[in-house]
């Protein structure tokens, strides 16, 4: 029996892994869609979330199952209930590239976003890769440690979301309402993204340590 | 056994029922501090969305509790298990009003909201609480044909958002880029709380049907 909870185990933290390495090629390749006006990224982005929708599944199809033939309690009851938490972070993580990828679609030919705005969504996405590679590596070899470090790359994150707002509402912006919404609402795709990655590493810890984080941001 | 876990559903979904309608009242109160640059009322919305998170992890605990007492099974474990999701998607609203009012609150002693814009959205704020509204009646007494109804609710929200954009990009848009960047962020949170509301609708409808809809919106 605990051999095979364990095998059970082992097979939902293989879903996730392959579920955030999906979601981590997602945005990176929405990232280059936005800042390369590449419609055909942009697309394959877009046709590709169902992919990680399939996998959310099939981990809710994973646990249901592991539940209802290990009857787990305490602290594995407590294992599988988080790995449906984390899959349904990375399930919104994917649509987020998605959304991204969809922004860059809309405004194709031309560019979703201007010149003076280029460095803070590199910026941002350097970081959310930052954070998705390591949930992922997380996921594979859980370390509380680790996990517990996301938080500050998060912050990162917040700041250069506080830059692009600054650009934007600077007065010698000299783009209209349109870039600005354009702006505005890419830069918190970006941001929701690495705050699901921060779920992520909240319910790791908790999984490791026991001790619930302040955690839902 | 059969009848502790009725007992128990009960008690779940009354927990649901207190989360749906303290969002909704959160919702109700942030648009009126938005709409009347009310720092007391947007300040009440955040304090309050803790109460929010709290019942969030009663029912997390009442469902592990219930799983590991009563080792449910098929569709028991299913019913227990969408209980989960339909909770965080109930927390996520109470966040979504929280950020409605922490725009209220950050533009204070200014409305957010310029007067172009006040029609737009006190339409999603009424679309928002009737479908609020419905799920709070959905989780106290379920019904298919209803909770499908709350995709075409969510229908008029959507075209409330691009009404919304339409008036931000007309060439007579007098404000600039502050304005417009806060009308596109608090015009997907409604939207999001919508979208969330649908999800709840969905999962009501796959636990009375068995049938799964397309969901993750």
């Amino acid at each position: 029996m605990r051999e095979e909870f364990q095998s059970d185990l082992n097979e939902i933290s293989r879903l996730l892994v392959t579920m955030a390495e999906a979601v981590r090629a997602a945005m990176r390749k929405a990232t280059s869609a936005l800042l390369h006006a590449d419609l055909k990224a942009a697309e394959s982005v877009i046709e590709r979330d169902v992919e990680v929708d399939k996998i959310y599944s099939q981990v809710e199809a994973k646990v249901a199952d592991t539940i209802a033939r290990q009857a787990p309690v305490a602290g594995d009851l407590r294992m599988v209930i988080t790995a449906l938490h984390i899959s349904a972070d990375l399930e919104r993580m994917g649509d987020l590239a998605e959304h991204v990828a969809k922004t860059a679609q809309r405004r194709h030919p031309s560019p979703a976003v201007p010149a003076e705005l280029r460095p803070v969504f590199q910026g941002m996405a350097a970081v959310a890769d930052r954070m998705a590679e390591q949930i992922a590596s997380l996921l594979a070899t859980p370390d509380a440690g680790k996990a517990s470090k996301l938080e500050h790359t998060d912050d990162e994150m917040d700041n250069l979301e506080r830059k692009l707002f600054a650009v934007m509402l600077d007065d010698d912006w000299p783009y209209g309402a349109e870039t600005a919404i354009d702006g505005a609402l890419l830069g918190r795709f970006y941001e929701r993204y690495a705050d699901h990655a921060v779920n992520v590493g909240e319910h790791l810890i908790y999984l490791i340590t026991g001790e619930q984080t302040d955690g839902l941001s």
